[in-house]
């Protein structure tokens, strides 16, 4: 009989191609996380992911299933799996989780952090876990900006040309943006995300926010439902997948929201309270 | 007539072995300075820096400074050079400065912050930007601890079998520990440091959080003037030198206490300030 896994996984993206395995010699996380889980497990694992990240981004808490007919302790799946893993992986948490659990389907919400690093000259420190920026951005515009995100809407205008999702609508429940001395942190909560949907809006953010483009820009943009209308697709350096949502009884491990090297930020709430307080739900 | 500059440096020293040029082949982080500055200048350039660092200890700004007969801005000190640097390496600040300035003899202290994480299990995302313990720490305890060296003290207990400074008295300005979530940052300013001083600190002081030793134990190991009386060497992962002070009327650059992505913590008195406040000199 087959077991279910839970794992909570971080990783360092800025040497992998994305998540996917992809073709031999290419990296990716998916791939070095398989390899090592097949070493503890001895037969070869497949797993599943609540959220594919791009080449170059980060998570602090990807969420991962797989299955398995051995018999081995959280322990050994967590710090038995860490020692066949890189430096830039590794698995902070798990647990033997309900046969109906899927990291990708039982997911309610996914949850990204885009950390934007503001000063005159680039930064050695985090090169490839921070998005730099040499301009002054006002915070303040860039969430009244975001704030024509909330709710469902038609989001072609942030959706990469080559996204394969079937449809462009998505629910954002939570979008805000924090100020951190020289951080700006870009928060998003949606059901689910469209191919560079983030990084495009961090694009039209960071324009709005420098001041080269006004708030309401936002709103063209979005209302254009065209990708040629939006913004640069900002950098993959500054994102983290931060966290995905399970209904409760699942049990999935939960810890602090990271990335670690940004202050805590309060939990937002569970995502049947967030749909409640979405007023900008709009039919589509 | 030769010109002088000031450069402030921040590096992630990770894959270098170290400040200091070596034998070919072997990365440095003044290597690779040196070789960006003499494209820049079209001349060689030979730097010298306020302290040198370990092989995988970083700088959030380390202060350098070289000589040169051409004319060029700041802006091509600074933007230019870090075209021909590697992403782990930028100057963040330059200027010109007085002919008497010495980055290494004009400095009067030197500051370290050593960044320590707990968590469970090891972390990612800056997996040789933090020192990781999966101990749970006392800050209070280590605090309390580290006040024992404040002052002037023979630090022999402290320094590595192999350093070459003349004497192990050094005087310690300031040592403060503050804890931030998961972090906790020890905070050390000194006249100058022996080598290996801190990293040796951190390893009395993470036994002593830790409660395998009792905060008592710090004065013990001072007080023996013995190395082998001490803790283990900590690790490198979590240091950075943040700053070195010298008189006001050369007009070093100052930029936020880094590393950048630590909240931002007050600046310290002026040196002579502080020394006033160093209650606790014992003379040697």
């Amino acid at each position: 009989m087959t077991k279910k896994v839970v794992l909570v996984v971080e990783y360092d993206g800025s040497a992998y191609k994305g998540w996917q395995s992809q073709k031999f010699g290419v990296p990716s996380v998916q791939e070095k996380i398989e390899t090592a889980l097949s070493v503890i497990a001895n037969h070869d694992v497949k797993v599943i992911c609540a959220g594919r990240t791009d080449s170059g981004v980060h998570a602090s808490a990807q969420v991962i299933h797989f299955e398995t007919p051995v018999e081995r302790s959280v322990r050994s799946w967590t710090l038995g799996t860490n020692t066949h893993l890189p430096p830039d992986i590794s698995i902070v948490a798990a647990s033997y989780v309900a046969e109906d659990f899927h990291a990708r389907f039982s997911a309610l919400s996914r949850r990204y952090r885009y950390v934007i690093y503001q000063s005159a000259l680039r930064p050695a420190v985090l090169a490839k876990g921070v998005t730099w920026t040499y301009k002054e951005l006002d915070a303040g515009a860039m969430a009244e900006a975001a704030s024509v995100f909330l709710g469902t809407h038609d989001f072609t205008s942030f959706r990469a040309v080559g996204c394969q999702a079937n449809t462009p609508v998505r629910t954002i429940l939570n979008f805000s943006v924090h100020q951190f001395g020289q951080y700006i942190v870009l928060d998003v909560r949606a059901n689910a995300f469209l191919h560079h949907m983030i990084r495009n809006f961090a694009g039209v953010l960071m324009a709005i926010g420098a001041g080269e483009k006004p708030v309401a820009w936002a709103k063209e943009v979005l209302d254009a439902k065209d990708r040629c209308k939006g913004g640069i697709t900002a950098p993959p350096f500054g994102l983290y997948f931060v966290d995905a949502e399970y209904p409760p009884a699942f049990n999935v491990p939960k810890l602090p929201l990271g990335p670690h090297f940004l202050p805590y930020v309060e939990e937002l709430p569970y995502v049947e309270e967030a749909l409640s307080s979405v007023d900008k739900v709009i039919s589509c």
